[in-house]
C-alpha cells in the first residue's frame, strides 16, 4: 500500500514543496495529504491516520517555527526521519500593473517577516494582512488589482497568477528545515535532536546538560526554549547535537548521562541532513 | 515636558494597558503615543522621537515576542528600566447570539495561540483569521453576526462590543512581561537581561558564557535564541539573569569575564519586576 504524507496545505505551500521532495526521494508512489495546521499534519501521525509528515522547523530569517517544536513535545513516539533544507524565495503577486497600485500586502506571518525590510522601503504605506498561508493569500487579492500577495514562485504558476517582482525576500540565503517524522524509530544519522525541562528555579539547571555535550567534544548547533505554558519561567529546551564520526558511543553515553540532569527527556531521532539545491526545487515547481 | 510612552497601538491593546499601568507608576502627566508594530514603537525610543516604549517580551503561553527581541538587538543604546508582569485574559466578543452562530475568529496570533484548545473544543469548524492586534480583529467583526473577535475585556469597554463568552484562555494563569525601555541607563535592580552573539560552530561556544554566571551561582531564569538572519545555524542569545542581593560585584565580573567567550555583547539593562495584580488591570479598564 502506497505510503501517506502529511503537510500543510492546500497546494502550494512550501511544506508540499518539501513533502514533494521527499516523495521523490522514497522513489514510490507515496500520497500527499495536505491538512489545515502543523498541529493537525503532526497528530495525523501520531495517531495513525497517515504514515509520515513533513513539518517546517526553523528559517534562517525568521528562526523557529514554535507550533512545530510544540507540537513534537506534545505527542510521543515521533521521531525524525530525514532533514530536508529548502531555498526558500518569496515574489510579490498581484493583477496590478505596477507597485503604486499596490494599497495591501497579504501573506502568511513567516513569509511576510522574510520580505519585511523589502516592504518597508518598496511599500512603506501598504496595509499588511497575515494569513493562514501563502496560498490562502493568493485566493484572497485573487479579484483586487489593488492588492498583492507573497507567495512561492510554484504557487504563483499552481494559481496562474502574475509575479509583479521576484525575489523579494531580505536574505539572499533565506532557507527553511524541513523535518520528516513517523514513527519508525531510527538511531543512525550525524544529528541527533532533543527536547528536555529541567528543575526549575535552580542555579545553573542548564548548565549541567550542555556540560554533558561539551565535555565529549560533541558541538551543540542550536539551543530553542519554548513555555511549559504552565507558568511563567518554565520551559522545555530543544537541542541539536553534531554526532563525530565513528564514535557513535559518544552520543549514547551523552544521552545516557543527560537524564541525571533533567527531568523529561525525548529524543527525537538521530537523522541525516540532506540540503536540496535551487536546481531541484525549480523541477518540482 | 510630558513624557512621551510609545506602544503598539491602535487603542485597546494589551500593550497600552501596560502603558497606562506604567503611567499610574510615573505619577506624573505622560502622553500615550500609538505606533503601528513593536519594531516601530522601539526605533521612536532610540531616534529620540518618544521618550520610552512600553513592549510585551514573553507570554506564559506562547513563549518569546520575536520582534521585540530582533528590536532591540537591531537598535542601540535601548536600556530596560522596569519589567511589568501583567495577568492577560481573553474574552470572545461577538454580535451573534450563540457560539452555533459563530462561523469565523479574528484576532492577533498570540491571542489566538493563547486560545488554541478552547477553539478547537468550542469552535472545531470556525476558520482562524490571523489580524494585526486584538483590536483590529474587533473593527473586522463589527458589522458581521457570524464572526467573533478575540480580545481583553477592556477593549469590548472601549469599542462598545458585547462579550459572548469570558476567559477563554487556555491557562488561568496566562500572563506577560512587558518592558518599558528608555535611553537612561539603569544599573541597579535584581534582573540582569543581555543578549550576545558567540562564535560559529565551536564546539561548547555557548557552555563557557553559561558557565561564567553558574560558577558565581546566578540563576539564569531564561535563554532564547534568535538566528542572525546572515545564515542558517548563526543565532545571538538573550539571557536573563538572576543577581544575588547585597552581591552584585558577582553580576559585575560575570559581565566583564562574558567578553572572553563572546563576540558582541550587548547589556539590556539592570531593573526591577513588578507583578500588576487583577485588580490594577481591571482599574485601568
Amino acid at each position: 500500500m502506497a505510503r501517506t504524507i502529511a503537510h500543510l496545505g492546500p497546494t502550494g505551500t512550501n511544506a508540499e514543496t518539501a513533502a514533494l521532495i521527499y516523495k521523490q526521494i522514497l522513489g514510490e508512489s507515496a500520497q500527499l495529504r495536505p491538512y489545515n495546521s502543523i498541529n493537525q499534519s503532526v497528530r495525523s501521525v501520531a495517531g495513525g491516520e497517515t504514515d509520515l509528515a513533513v513539518i517546517p522547523v526553523e528559517n534562517s530569517t525568521e528562526g523557529s517555527v514554535v507550533m512545530t517544536l510544540d507540537s513534537l513535545w506534545q505527542y510521543d513516539r515521533l521521531q525524525i526521519q530525514l532533514e530536508l533544507v529548502l531555498p526558500i524565495t518569496h515574489s510579490l503577486l498581484s493583477r496590478g500593473r505596477g507597485l503604486e497600485e499596490v494599497k495591501s500586502v497579504y501573506s502568511h506571518p513567516q513569509a511576510l517577516a522574510q520580505c519585511q525590510q523589502w516592504l518597508e522601503n518598496n511599500l512603506p504605506d501598504a496595509a499588511i494582512i497575515p494569513t493562514n498561508s501563502t496560498t490562502e493569500a493568493i485566493v484572497l487579492v485573487k479579484d483586487n488589482p489593488g492588492a498583492a500577495a507573497i507567495a512561492a514562485p510554484r504557487a504563483a504558476k499552481l494559481y496562474n497568477f502574475p509575479i509583479l517582482v521576484e525575489l523579494i525576500n531580505d536574505y539572499a540565503d533565506n532557507c527553511t528545515r524541513f523535518w520528516v517524522v513517523g514513527l519508525k524509530p531510527i538511531t543512525e544519522g550525524r544529528r541527533v535532536s532533543l527536547a528536555f525541562s529541567v528543575p526549575a528555579n535552580v542555579p545553573g539547571a542548564l548548565v549541567k546538560p550542555l556540560e554533558v555535550f561539551a565535555r565529549r567534544g560533541l558541538n551543540l548547533s542550536r539551543i530553542e526554549s519554548r513555555p511549559t505554558k504552565r507558568s511563567l519561567g518554565e520551559y522545555v529546551f530543544f537541542m541539536d547535537i553534531e554526532s563525530l564520526e565513528n564514535q557513535p558511543h559518544l552520543t549514547r553515553s551523552a544521552l545516557e548521562e543527560l537524564s541525571a540532569y533533567t527531568e523529561v527527556v525525548k529524543v527525537l531521532g538521530h537523522y541525516e541532513v540532506r540540503e536540496v539545491d535551487r536546481a531541484t526545487v525549480k523541477r518540482i515547481s
